[in-house]
C-alpha cells in the first residue's frame, strides 16, 4: 500500500533537485535532465516508496498528456479508423488517447463534451453529430484546443478536417448517369440530421432530378419491411438501375438478401454508395464504391491538435481529405 | 477567458456554502442539496465566472468518476461491444467511461495500463492481452479497481469475465461429428499468444484427433497466399469437411472468395466458428456460427467494476457467459 503522506517535494528533497525536474521524471521526459539525475530521483521514488498523485502531478504541471476523441459510433469502423489515425499521430508525441462514444445521441454529446471540459484533458479531438457551434461551446466550461472533423460545422472557432462529400457522390453520379443508369435509388439514414448525408443527397440530386429514396431510422426500423420497399422497387421497372447508400452499413445489411433473392444478377442493377471497408466488393465484386480515408483525417486531425498544444500558428481552418472512387 | 485567480473556496464564500457542496453541484449532484443551494452556487458561479478546475475538484472528491476500458482493438466489434455493454452500467451510474486501445501490441498495452495508473481514472477494465499477471501488476503503479475479462488470467487479484471457449468449441466439434464431418480444417491467428484461442482450439482437438490448422499473422500476411493454401486443402480431399474459424475476421475475408469459385457449393463443405456479428450467415446462410455476447460481458464487467468502487463483498472471482451456437 501506498505511504499516503509521501508527496512529490519529499521526492525532490531526498534526490535533492526540483520538483519540476521530478514531474519530467514522472512524465519520462528523460532526455530533458542528466543520466545521473534521473538515477537519483529514481532511487528517491523507489527508497520512499512514492506513488504519483495524478491530481496533484497535474496542478503543478497543468497538462496531462492525455487527449480524448469524441466520436459518433464506436461501432463504425469510420469512427474507429479516426481514433486509429489520431493515435499514429499523438502517441508518438507522448499523449494518451481516449475514446468516448456519444452511441449517435445529441444528449450523450453534449454530456461527454461537458465531462471532457470538466476533466483533465489537454485537447479534444470531435466528430460531432449536430452541427451547432453554440451548442458544443456552451457545453465546453474551459478554454481548451479542439479540433472537429467528419461533419461541417458553419462559422466553427475550431480548425475542421472534411471529406468532399458533395464532389464525390457527384462524380460518382455523373458516372453512371455517363454509363446508361437513368434511374437513382438512394439508401440513406435520416438526411436532415447530419450535414454530411445532406451534402452527399445534393451530390446526387445535382446530376439525378428524380431520386427515389429509402430512409431508414438508424435506431427503429424494420429489417424485412425495409427489404421489402427495396426489391418493390427494383422489380417495379426495367430501367437501368443504380442503388446508391449513403452509408456502408445498409449495405451490408441488404446486399446478402437481394443477391440471394437473384434479383440483381437478374437485372441491371449497378451498386455504388460511401464505403469505409472492402466488405461490399468482397461480396459484389461488380460495386463501385466511394472511399473515404479516415485514419488519415484522423491523422491530420491529431497533427492539427498537437500544433495547437504547442501554440503553433500555421493552422489551416478547413483541410478536405479526398475520396476515391473505384 | 478564465480568471485564473478564482477558485472553488471564493464559489463557496460568495455562496456561503462548503465547498463540498461547490462540489457536488458541480458534479450534478442536485438531489444532495436543497434547490435554493443550487441557485446560490449557480449565481456565484456566474459572478466570479469560474471555471472548475479538473485537477484541483478531483484533489478534494479524490473521485474523477471516469473509468478507463483498456481493448485489445478498437476495430474488432467484439471489443466495441465490451465498450458498449460497459457504458450501459457505468454511465446510469454517473460515470464517464473512455476507450484505450492496443492495437494487439503487448508494449503498447504495458503502456497503457501504465498511464491509467497514473492519471485520475477511478477504475479500470481491462481485456488483457497476454496472461502475465505480474506483468500487469508492475504497470499499476498505485492500488485501483481492476476487472479483467474475455481472456483468462490465472491466479488473478481481479474479478474476471470470460466466456466458456473450451466448451463452446467443443460442443460444436461434436456435433459436426456426429453429423459425418470426418475432416477438421481450423483458421485461427496465432495460436499461442491468446488464451482464448488455446482454449478454443483444444475444444476441436478433444473431438477431432487430427485438425489441419492454418495459422494467420495479423500483422504480416499475404492475403492471396493464405486464401490459396485453404484452397488447396480443401480441393485435396472429397471428405465432408468442416471449415471452423477461431476468429470471426478470417470468414468475413475468405469467405466471399471462397463461395465465388465455387468450391463451397460443389463440395461437401461446412463453416463454423466464433462470430460477433450476424455477418457470415447473411453471406452463407447455412453457417453454423458460435455466438459470444461481448455486450454481457462488458455490462457484467461493469457492475463487478461498481461492486469494487463501492466497496461491496459479494465479488465472484470468475464468472462465465455462456456462448450460443446456431
Amino acid at each position: 500500500m501506498t505511504n499516503k503522506s509521501t508527496n512529490i517535494k519529499d521526492v525532490a528533497h531526498l534526490a535533492q533537485v526540483s520538483t519540476a525536474t521530478v514531474s519530467r521524471y514522472l512524465h519520462g521526459e528523460l532526455k530533458r535532465m542528466a543520466p545521473t539525475t534521473a538515477k537519483k530521483v529514481a532511487a528517491a521514488i523507489e527508497q520512499l516508496n512514492y506513488v504519483p498523485n495524478a491530481a496533484a502531478r497535474q496542478l503543478i504541471t497543468n497538462r496531462s498528456k492525455t487527449v480524448a476523441i469524441v466520436v459518433v459510433n464506436v461501432a463504425d469502423s469510420f469512427s474507429t479508423e479516426i481514433f486509429k489515425g489520431a493515435c499514429s499521430v499523438l502517441e508518438p508525441a507522448g499523449y494518451t488517447t481516449a475514446m468516448l462514444d456519444t452511441n449517435s445521441e445529441q444528449q450523450k454529446e453534449n454530456q461527454l463534451i461537458n465531462a471532457v471540459g470538466l476533466s483533465t484533458y489537454d485537447g479534444l479531438i470531435l466528430q460531432p453529430l449536430s452541427s451547432d457551434v453554440a451548442q458544443i461551446k456552451s457545453e465546453i466550461r474551459r478554454s481548451m484546443p479542439i479540433v472537429t472533423l467528419d461533419r461541417h460545422l458553419d462559422y466553427s472557432p475550431w480548425p475542421q478536417i472534411i471529406s468532399n462529400n458533395f464532389e464525390a457522390s457527384q462524380e460518382a453520379a455523373k458516372y453512371f448517369q455517363k454509363h446508361g443508369y437513368t434511374r437513382a435509388i438512394v439508401l440513406s439514414s435520416q438526411i436532415d440530421v447530419a450535414s454530411t448525408r445532406q451534402e452527399r443527397f445534393q451530390g446526387i440530386k445535382s446530376v439525378y432530378q428524380q431520386v427515389e429514396l429509402i430512409e431508414i431510422n438508424e435506431t427503429h426500423y424494420n429489417h424485412q419491411q425495409v427489404y421489402c420497399q427495396l426489391e418493390k422497387l427494383l422489380t417495379a421497372s426495367s430501367e437501368k438501375t443504380v442503388i446508391f447508400s449513403l452509408k456502408e452499413r445498409w449495405l451490408i445489411e441488404f446486399l446478402p438478401a437481394l443477391i440471394g433473392s437473384g434479383i440483381l444478377a437478374a437485372k441491371n442493377i449497378q451498386i455504388s454508395g460511401f464505403a469505409d471497408t472492402t466488405l461490399v466488393p468482397a461480396i459484389w465484386p461488380s460495386a463501385k464504391m466511394i472511399i473515404q480515408n479516415p485514419y488519415k483525417m484522423g491523422a491530420l486531425a491529431g497533427q492539427t491538435l498537437l500544433k495547437l498544444l504547442n501554440n503553433k500558428q500555421d493552422i489551416q481552418p478547413i483541410t478536405t481529405i479526398p475520396t476515391t472512387f473505384k
